[in-house]
């Protein structure tokens, strides 16, 4: 995505996508593979990295935008199966978020 | 479903699915909760009960099946988080499963 959204700063609710979907076509016409660091977001333009951090327990981690979620979706991201590990909330199944747009890091 | 099914045996892969889906309409016109005991399978009829075995450790939870998967999902069935906490997969996110078709427990 192009400069201008970076700082963009936007809070949600995350929930995450993990080894049913492992294998299918993301938006951006890569393999979603729950192992990697990605996320879906219809707020955000595809293509763009972000900062996310679980506000129940402030665990961050960068996550690269490659897809989509159902239009009707009214959740702010879904993380893969790994984030969702490594943030801290994939036994919960859903947790709060704050979103940062970042440069590539 | 009728009794003439009850005793039929289907082995293949499970996946389960969770918080994403609190609240959405199951094909028999359900509210889809991760919390109960449900599952979506598109080789039995819906309104049927399975007992769903677990081929890894063999922990067995009998689910009424209440939801089809999408028509070209290649899995078996896909169970509730529950069900998957409660056979000892959802970590893995997909496990091998004998599913018997069984009267109303």
């Amino acid at each position: 995505a192009g400069q201008r959204l970076i700082g963009k700063v936007l809070v949600g609710t995350a929930s995450f996508y993990g080894e049913r979907f492992r294998g299918k076509r993301t938006h951006t016409d890569e393999v979603f593979d729950p192992d990697k660091l990605t996320a879906a977001c219809n707020k955000l333009p595809l293509k763009t990295w972000v900062k996310v951090t679980n506000l129940r327990n402030h665990r961050s981690v960068n996550l690269w935008i490659n897809d989509r979620m159902h239009p009707k979706n009214k959740r702010l991201i879904d993380v893969s199966a790994r984030a969702a590990k490594e943030l801290g909330f994939y036994a919960r199944g859903l947790t709060k978020v704050r979103v940062e747009v970042i440069p590539p890091p």
